[in-house]
C-alpha cells in the first residue's frame, strides 16, 4: 500500500463569517494550493467535507463550484458528508484516493457556513442525523450530552468542576491560535456559573455555532519531497459506526465508534495510546473529550477526568490535547471541524504550530459524527 | 493496483415507491447482501449515494440509519454526494476503498426519494447544484437541455424526430425490466406530440421523477471467487469535471467531464470505444445520450443521432445503448441512477440480464452530474 503524505494545510479564520460556504471553501483551498506552491489545474481530485450547504443555504453541487473558484478543472469532485465527522471522512477518503492510485494530487476542502440561522434551526439541522425515533421525541445531540454527562459524573464519582477544566483549558489554547473563534480566556467560576443549557452541562460546556473552513493537500509519500520537506504522514486512518440508537449501547459512557476507529488506525500505524505525543479530540461537548480520551486508550475508564485535574492534557503535560482550542474556542464548522483537526496535527508534527508548539512527532485527530454515531481517527507523523 | 470485483448487485422497484430513501436504502442494501450470499456484519465499508436526503426528507445521517438497519455496524459510513452523478461518485469512492485496502468489502448503495414532493419542488433542488448566477436567474436543467437541443439539431442538420427515437428505444427497453418506472412502448407520434417543456424538448423527451435505490457490493478481485462465479470487475472508473458555468464551454455540444473521464477510464481499462458491447448512458433528457455517445467515441461529433436512425443502439444492433430503459423509462432517483446504470452493466457481463440479455464481454456506464458539470464513467469486465 502507497503511504500518502499532507503536504500542504490551511484554513480559515474560524467564526462568524460575511461569506457563503462556496467563499470559505474557495478561501481555504487557495491558501492550501498556496502552501505547497502547486495551481489547482494540478490537482488530480478536488473532495468537498460538507454536511449541509443545501439545508443551511439552499446551495448544492459546492465541489464544483470549488472547482470553478480554483481553476481546477477537470479534476474529479465530490462532496463527503458524515454529519458532524465529515471533516474526518473526508481525510479518509482523500487518503483512499491516492492510496488507491487513483490520484496522485488530491485537495480535501472542508467547510460548513453557519451562523446565518439560528441556533434552533442549527441545532434542528443537525438533529435531523439522529435515528427517527430519537428525533420525533425531540431529542437533539446537546441533551445526549446532558445526559451521558450526568451517568459519567455519577458513574465515576467525578466532580463538576472538572467538565469546567475542559473547558478552562480549551479557552486558554485558543487564546494562540489566530484563527480561532473565541481568543480569551474564561475563568472556571464563570464557566460553572454560565446558564444551564442541559443540565449538569452548562454554556460554557458546549461549542459555538461557526462559519469556517480548512484545507489538506494529499500525494502518495514517494514524491511529497518534490513539494515541500515539511510534511506529514497519514500512518493510521480508519473509521467505525456505533449503534445509531444511542440508547441501545451497552454502556453510555463508551462510544464505540471511538474504541473500534482507535483500535484500526493504531494497527494501521503499529503504534499504541503511549506513542501519541498531541491529540485533537472532538470536544462538540465537555463530557467528550473524557470518553475519547477512555475510548482511545489515553485513560482508562472512569479516569480521563483525573487526568484533566492533574493537568496532564494542558500544553505543557504529558499529552496535550486540543492545543487549538478544540471545538470548544476554535469553533465547529461542521464539515470543517475534521480537517481542522488534522490540520492542527499536522502543524504541531511539523513543527510549524508557533506559540502552541509541543514536542510531537506522532499525532491523533478524532473526529466524532452524530453522538459517535460514526466515528474517524487519523494518526499523523512528522517527516522530519 | 488491487483489481477490484462486484461480486452481488441489486436494485428495488423504481418508480412512486410509499416509503423513505432509508427504507429503500435497506431494501436495496439487503437484496444486495443476499445477491452475495453476506451478512451486514461482514462488512468493513457502507457507502451511500445520495444527493438531497435533507431537503427532500428532512432528514441526515442516512448512511448511519443504513448501518443499522443492516446490521453492518462497526462498519464504517459516508455518504457520497455529486448530484445527479452521486451513484457514480459512489461506485469510485467504493472502488477506492477496496483498491486502497482500507477496505475488504464494501456495500454501496444508492437512492433517493422524490415523488412526495411536486415537480416544481424537485426541480428547485436540483436546480441548486447550478452556478448561482445561472440559478438566479432562472436557468434550470430542462431549460439546459433545450438549449442545447436546439443547438445540436440546428448544427447538425438532424430532424427533431431523431430525438423521439432515443425516448422510444429507451421505452421499449423499459418493458423487459421488471424494476423500472414505466414499462410500456411509447409510439413515436405520441412522444413528438407531447406537450413542449423546453423547446424543442417535450415531455417525453425528459426522465420522470422517480423513488428508488440499488446496491453493489465490491471486493478485491483476488477473493471474489470465495463468494461467487458470477463477479464483474471494475477495469476502469474515472471522473472529470467540466465548467461549472455552462454558458463557458466553448462548444455546447461537447460535454467535457464525459470526454475526460471517458479517456480515463478507457486507459485503465486498456480499452476503448469499439471494445464496449454495451453501455448505459445517463438520458436524464434524451439530448444527453447523443452527447455523450460523441463524447465516449462511440459516434463521430454530430454523428450519433445518424446511428440512432440506423437502430445501432438498439438491443439488436451493433452498440446496444440504455438496455434497462435508460432513466428515461427506468427512472431517475438521484443518487440511485449512477449504480442501478452499473447494476445493469454488471447482470449484462454475467450473463445475467435475462430478456435484456446481449452480447457483452466488456460494457461501460456514464453518470452525468448536473449539466455535466462532473461525470462518472466505469468500464466493467465479466469474468466467466
Amino acid at each position: 500500500m502507497e503511504r500518502v503524505a499532507i503536504i500542504g494545510a490551511a484554513m480559515t479564520q474560524f467564526g462568524q463569517r460575511g461569506a457563503w460556504v462556496r467563499e470559505l471553501l474557495a478561501e481555504a483551498g487557495k491558501a492550501c494550493l498556496d502552501d505547497a506552491g502547486v495551481e489547482g489545474d494540478d490537482l488530480d481530485h478536488l473532495y468537498v467535507s460538507n454536511m449541509a450547504s443545501g439545508e443551511f443555504e439552499g446551495m448544492t453541487g459546492v465541489p464544483n463550484a470549488l472547482a470553478h473558484d480554483l481553476g481546477a478543472m477537470p479534476a474529479y469532485t465530490q462532496r463527503i458528508d458524515q454529519t458532524s465527522s465529515s471533516g474526518g471522512a473526508g481525510t479518509y477518503a482523500a487518503w483512499q484516493s491516492v492510496a488507491s492510485g487513483a490520484s496522485d494530487l488530491t485537495l480535501l476542502v472542508g467547510g460548513e457556513k453557519m451562523t446565518h440561522r439560528t441556533t434552533a434551526e442549527a441545532t434542528d439541522v443537525i438533529a435531523s442525523l439522529t435515528h427517527p425515533v430519537e428525533y420525533k421525541h425531540g431529542v437533539t445531540l446537546p441533551s445526549f450530552a446532558g445526559m451521558t454527562a450526568r451517568h459519567y459524573l455519577e458513574q465515576y464519582d467525578a466532580p463538576r468542576e472538572t467538565l469546567g477544566k475542559v473547558a478552562r483549558k480549551n479557552h486558554r489554547n485558543g487564546v494562540d491560535n489566530p484563527h480561532a473563534q473565541f481568543r480569551k480566556e474564561v475563568d472556571l467560576g464563570t464557566i460553572l456559573d454560565s446558564p444551564v443549557i442541559a443540565d449538569p452541562l452548562r454554556l460554557y460546556d458546549f461549542c459555538p455555532i461557526t462559519d469556517g473552513s480548512a484545507a489538506l493537500l494529499l500525494c502518495p509519500e514517494s514524491v511529497a519531497e518534490e513539494y515541500t520537506d515539511d510534511y506529514s504522514v497519514v500512518t493510521g486512518v480508519a473509521g467505525a459506526t456505533d449503534t445509531h440508537v444511542v440508547h441501545e449501547r451497552d454502556d453510555p459512557t463508551t462510544m464505540g465508534g471511538v474504541v473500534e476507529s482507535g483500535e484500526q488506525a493504531y494497527e494501521m500505524a503499529g503504534v499504541g495510546p503511549d506513542d501519541i505525543d498531541v491529540a485533537e479530540l472532538h470536544d462538540m461537548f465537555t463530557i467528550l473529550e473524557f470518553l475519547q480520551m477512555e475510548g482511545l486508550g489515553f485513560a482508562d475508564p472512569g479516569e480521563a477526568w483525573e487526568a484533566v485535574e492533574e493537568g496532564e492534557t494542558e500544553r505543557d503535560g504529558d499529552l496535550p490535547i486540543n492545543t487549538s482550542g478544540g471545538l470548544k474556542s476554535k469553533g465547529h464548522p461542521l464539515g470543517a471541524s475534521g480537517v481542522a483537526q488534522v490540520y492542527e496535527i499536522h502543524e504541531q508534527v511539523i513543527g510549524d504550530a508557533g506559540p502552541r508548539q509541543v514536542e510531537a512527532d506522532v499525532g491523533l485527530a478524532c473526529n466524532v459524527g452524530g453522538f459517535g454515531n460514526c466515528v474517524t481517527t487519523t494518526v499523523l507523523e512528522g517527516a522530519r
